[in-house]
């Protein structure tokens, strides 16, 4: 850890000492290094104290005579005097790597995944070309794998179109092994249905298939390969394919937000990069927030939001009868959710699965971690 | 792959052609081996202009330039020509594989489970003759393993009561080692619950025992072992249970279909089998499917099925205050759900649990695998 | 297995016997060894011909000719004359453990978490003391483990607040690394979330940190390590953080029971025990019982009560919409769910993860079960 670190961040001293809310705020907004997240934190800050007392106390709230030197809307830290100078080496090395983990966050990686696509209109239909090859992928920072991917993106390129639209789809293979695209969650006609053997024929090596249909349903959906599905799944052969009701979303957000869990060769990602290469989500305080949350993976994952709930309004693209809140909502394999957040408490919020080892480890965090960032 | 299998195929050949998807559906449908798959295929290309013309364009689309060569209702392939004759052996020797397994669906395989009992009655009671054995069971075609079942059956025979019947159950137990019956889910007297020592000594072997009681609740309920479970259970001593509501089931279905999920010592199975030993479920067009989920394996399963939506109607036997809609449900070991099935979409859809690895391998599907044909 | 043994215990003969349920029960009441389960049952049985009668018959539901011998409200068992001798040594020697087990429950071992806190009160504040250090940990008798707890219970003390109550937790660190407190599901202000390099420094070995805030909203919510979160939080860095709505709870609960799952380096349990160390839920004939369930291990574990349904009525303490019925209750890490049961059934009934392996091995029941027994 070095000289600057330490005066950076307060509580990463060796030394405990007695520090208010404000000052640990300042060392977390310090602590990360991307312009995004930090100036959405500086945000934060401003509004901190109103903040503060509305979620903390009650305007006059007394301070207690012990803690006369905290301000009482945040925490207070003080040496143990039964055990002092108990900070070992070990400890401190395991601190200094968690840090630097958080540090970097959002990391910088080569590849970026689930970018919108615009499509080419030929006679009023929304023509997409997907090409499936294999190449190297940037899950993490310097951590290389082997991704089969849809015009070089883990996911795949993100489509968007509306209830009714006539849409094409050109999928060229250039993988060492047949392929083809189900578009999960889409009530196509049969033929559309992209299931080797049983809909069509295989997309050989080298070859082409033209995919055409007028999209019937509404919703989070995906597009996925169906053949040697439990290998080119997993590594990249997947993507969001976002149907807009014919009359248009009946919520409205101010940021609309797909989230694609992965779990197989490439370790446990988010939209195709583990932590800290994951991507914040970012918000102004009074926004809402629409996440969709979409399992390409082969576990369940519970997603865990801190700071705010989320409410549950869509399953597989279907609106839930009535909509619920959670904190945590578990998403299996082939799972769309979508929830609204609304973004009314300030902060960076940690936003992870909370099967705790896809999260974190002895040296930090990593995997399916990113955060909601509301300034 | 022999001459015959590429003439009856046409995307199977090595080299890619433009076909339309009526020859697919054709291609598909010669390539399904069973009568009852087969005809429904056949059916359900009677229709097939229409439908595809209402799911997928207004009937005066135009036909785009170049793809002049199409209906426009279906896929089109085409050689690559930036990739031509990439195709290589190992590729071909996949598709083959793949392609032999969905070719034998259904396949036959000896002994059945699931098979509805009729009860024998005796002064009003309705009795049912458990026997529990070992036997050696064919889960998929020319695999066997050893399964602990009732009455030679895997699952068990499927047993359907109503509402206040008085029902009795003899179970005689021929395992090598003690056992007893757990009715899971039905809310019975505490001496019947089949818990040894807790509510009843063990069932020894060589010894019977008898359940009697009246049935409480209605719903999807199953039974199976509470001795040695983790052991018994997924070997085999499990069954449906159902309890027809006392004024009748609240929503009318033209087929009733019961799918239990196992993943213990017989791998992944529906039914007691694995694909392409499972059995398709088969409608026609305009008719409800009711599907009754059961778990009894050890892990979660998200099914998914292609085509249509699942409207969840039941938990465990009670009815969900406003039913929901899904495509992918996911199924926990013990849980039950009852969805219906709106059959409006003609096909042969694939139906399979999501966990990818549990349902495709690299040489074809197996495992948690079936189809809905839609006639 | 003892002279005495078998004389309590009918059916633990080796001779199969023709026996009434009504002596089944008392075999299984002398076979618990706990007085509170003992007499639960004892006053079960007293009631136990009118909800016999209730549950399984009419008053006037003729015998039948082959069960003479039996009250017909219950069970009988009989040799088996195809059969006679097959109980091998193997067979009684698997139920004497599974035997011994049961009648074992609830074990005695050393400690107990879970344990309700009474906060100091200063100047209005609710003031709990909590201290997180490593030691020995009995999680099942005779069976001693390492435990990273606080205040010397694994789960940590209950905290249960009031929702708009000021609360302070001062957090001394007497473990061998740094950690830090996150109340999850509590929508604090940002700087209380305690994600350590995010919201705070970490609290070093041998430093305290104080937690201060006002409770925002109401519901079953959790407290537990964010750092190193994969090893401290399943070690038993974790504990219940109730939260009274502001208006009192809606639902009267007679009995409110906290069911706290883990599945970390102590193997699977419930508040910190496995069975048969763990603590049955104990209710009079017609009382409400809350559970609610918390899941701070690394697995999913569906919850299957015997005997009665549950009423699910929240989602990480946000009512649900319209409540509904299950028997088999799918819990996620990170979650909570609340549930009433309506407790009509009197009896002891098993109360288990049904994912069998978590329950049930050849030698017995251990882990996650435990029992409701209705008085």
């Amino acid at each position: 850890m070095t000289e600057d670190t330490m005066d950076a961040i307060p509580g990463a001293s060796a030394e405990p000492a007695v520090r208010s809310r404000r000052d640990f705020l300042r060392g977390a907004a310090v602590g990360l290094a991307v312009p995004a997240v930090a100036s959405a934190l500086a945000a934060c800050k401003a509004e901190d104290a109103g903040r503060g007392a509305a979620r903390t106390a009650p305007a006059a709230a007394p301070a207690s005579a012990t803690h006369a030197d905290s301000d009482h809307s945040g925490g207070t830290m003080a040496p143990n005097p039964q055990n002092p100078g108990a900070a070992a080496a070990a400890a401190e090395e395991m601190d200094r790597h968690h840090e630097a983990g958080i540090k970097s966050f959002p990391a910088a990686t080569k590849g970026k995944g689930n970018q919108p696509i615009q499509p080419r209109l030929e006679n009023g239909v929304k023509v997409y070309d997907l090409t499936a090859a294999v190449q190297q992928w940037e899950v993490a920072p310097g951590q290389m794998v082997e991704a089969w991917a849809y015009n070089g993106q883990v996911p795949g390129p993100q489509i968007r179109v509306k209830q009714g639209d006539r849409v094409r789809v050109n999928l060229t293979n250039n993988l060492p092994e047949s392929t083809a695209i189900h578009f999960h969650g889409v009530s196509l006609v049969n033929g559309m249905d992209g299931v080797p053997f049983i809909t069509q024929p295989p997309v050989k090596p080298g070859a082409k298939f033209t995919y055409e249909f007028v999209v019937p349903n509404s919703g989070s959906h995906m597009y996925h390969s169906h053949l040697n599905s439990a290998k080119q799944v997993p590594s990249g052969l997947l993507g969001a394919f976002i149907v807009e009701p014919r009359g248009g979303e009946t919520r409205r957000a101010d940021v609309d937000y797909v989230m694609i869990i992965n779990d197989g060769p490439h370790g446990y990602t988010l939209n195709g990069k583990g932590f800290p290469a994951t991507e914040p989500i970012v918000a102004n305080r009074g926004q809402k927030v629409r996440v969709r949350f979409m399992n390409e993976g082969m576990m369940i994952h519970p997603m865990h939001l801190h700071g705010m709930p989320m409410l549950v309004t869509h399953k597989d693209g279907y609106p839930q009868p009535q909509p619920w809140h959670c904190d945590t909502l578990n998403v299996a394999p082939g799972e769309r959710w979508d929830v609204m957040i609304d973004c009314d408490n300030p902060g960076t919020w940690a936003f992870h699965c909370h099967i705790l080892p896809h999260a974190e480890g002895p040296m930090g965090m990593f995997g399916m971690v990113t955060a909601l960032v509301v300034k």
